[in-house]
């Protein structure tokens, strides 16, 4: 068995430690007799899985009290209509699109908006500058009265990211589509009203969607939202009202806890930002290679970046796999490459591509 | 490691085979240096790996080319919203209740028609008879005009089942609940519209649903409905319109060929008659334990039974705990016990059971 360096956007590249527990514990978890996915969502074995879970992960980002913890299914593109079904009401929501994620999320309320009895704003867009930064808060203009905010605050497609010192005034709740750089970072939870996060990125397998809710937005649901949809439901229920999604669960509870054994959120944002320098460095010098997303703005877990000819790309692909760095194809919106260097992608991995980069440009260039 | 016969109704036994492949396959899949989990879902790796679940369901099951096969999210209590914002229009949708399971798909459809715009009906029930028996086709008439009829084919509960010989006359697409049921037998997928099945009891880990919808259903959602959860968009990007649950469709997959290899359908049939008629013929010539399920009616799949005095079941439980039969309690709106024997139940589990329920019986009888 040779494993590649994975830089898949999603389902992405999980920690060698976390897989090979899954693998041994397959048939037999602690002397259950059976493995995780054999288990009774409701019996006392899974019951310890779910509630360790939920207490790493609060551990982890330092959730408040307050706020309530769901792991729920269908992925962010489902919650890009259960948002509103939930929080929108009779009111007015803004929308700030930097991406293709935060532009999806705000069609899709758009679009349910009427029905809904609502109304969603577009209030700040980058897409005439093809998503390479962020908002500025001085471009755009909040209402004091909106039910809610909604960014996207890691575009995984377009590499663009803000943290908590990034955010928009608040003057409403606001909710954030974490999906592709949660737990990459500390992150103040009570600065937001709703996180958001697919776990198929930092978190785990795929068909699991972690919502970190305040509880004061619970039960504002519309009432043509599926019963399985409305958080309140949800959190009266721990996130239990139907079968979760349990081994999705088990293995992000096994990431959390190597999260915690490597140092937690602060230790991660140290090496995130160490891989992201290695790379963008390399990228900038190169004069072969470039990225076209603002300095400010630049993501540490997706970074796209183009050859200095695209007739080259196919070969720098096939070279790449060869090497054993395998997914760097860049979104077809985007073209060019894309390297996604999640929690899980040691340094190793980023000093690899490097190697190969540079070794391809003085090959080509 | 010590394998226990698991009785649980689900998330279930898998076969072991199929587990001892996804551990072995958990790092590296057929080579590609990585697992199924970390794998992007548009590669040719997993595209190629739920082209082959799709194929090999659809030969299992004998699916006509007229029906889509979808693998979505949020498990049947989710589709019991889904259904009515798909089909039920401004129309009126006949509900037949014979369990907990049609029971909430009919409350779920009456609390969304209104809103829907739309009326449900419920046409028929055994509640008060304590849902002990499918309903006879000439306990009720079905509208003529009904946009669809409702039915759960297999009451995991209260361990009630209707084969294709059971179901309603065909005046409307029929809609059915086959979740514990699904591949225990040959089933005739012409005679409905669409069938579900979540997957934690005889195709998977739990966070997958499969959807088999005839194509003139599709493209008739309702305003409101979640773009995630139109039929026709899913159908239209081969259940990809985002991220889908791929590890579980990895395991599907994997429980598909392992079915494929035992025979197939009809072959599972015979050893699932086999194994419910041990337990059955057992427990009625008892003396000692009951299942008060007309004969009729009976699961092959879900087996409640109540001991002669309840005082014992606490001592029938750990008993059977202590002899590596486990999840045997019965649901508590039921009471007593269950065993649930799905496809990856084997003979012996059933035969160790019956065992144990004969020694129990003559040491408390």
């Amino acid at each position: 068995m040779t494993r590649v360096f994975n830089f898949s956007a999603g389902p992405a590249a999980l920690p060698e430690p976390v897989l090979r527990q899954a693998a041994e514990e397959m048939l037999d978890w602690h002397g259950a007799g059976c493995g995780v996915m054999e288990m009774s969502h409701r019996g006392r074995e899974f019951m310890s899985i779910i509630e360790q879970a939920e207490a790493d992960l609060r551990e982890l980002m330092a959730i408040p009290q307050n706020y309530r913890v769901l792991f729920l299914q269908g992925g962010a593109t489902q919650q890009f209509a259960q948002i509103p079904m939930n929080l929108l009401g009779s009111g007015s929501a803004d929308y700030l699109v930097t991406g293709t994620w935060s532009k999806k999320a705000f069609k899709e309320a758009q679009r349910l908006a009427g029905p809904l009895g609502g109304t969603v704003r577009l209030v700040g867009s980058t897409e005439a500058e093809g998503f390479t930064r962020a908002l500025r808060a001085d471009e755009f203009a909040l209402d004091p009265q909106a039910t809610y905010v909604h960014l996207c605050t890691n575009e995984t497609i377009h590499g663009v990211e803000v943290g908590d010192d990034g955010l928009p005034p608040a003057v409403a709740p606001l909710v954030a589509d974490m999906s592709s750089h949660i737990l990459s970072r500390p992150t103040d939870v009570s600065r937001y009203g709703l996180i958001y996060a697919g776990a198929q990125k930092n978190i785990g397998p795929s068909g699991l969607i972690i919502v970190i809710v305040r509880e004061d937005l619970l039960g504002r649901a519309h009432p043509l939202t599926p019963t399985v949809m409305d958080y309140k439901v949800m959190a009266d229920n721990g996130s239990m009202l139907n079968t979760p999604p349990t081994y999705g669960i088990y293995v992000a509870g096994l990431v959390f806890r190597w999260l915690k054994a490597q140092g937690g959120l602060a230790a991660m944002e140290k090496r995130n930002i160490e891989k992201a320098t290695l790379l963008y460095n390399f990228i900038d010098a190169s004069g072969f290679y470039r990225n076209t997303v603002e300095v400010g703005s630049r993501s540490r877990m997706n970074i796209p970046f183009l050859l200095q000819d695209d007739a080259l790309n196919e070969a720098f692909l096939a070279g790449a796999n060869a090497a054993g760095l395998t997914q760097l194809k860049g979104h077809k919106s985007v073209g060019g490459m894309r390297a996604s260097i999640y929690n899980a992608m040691p340094i190793e991995g980023v000093r690899a591509l490097v190697d190969y980069m540079r070794d391809f440009a003085a090959q080509h260039g």
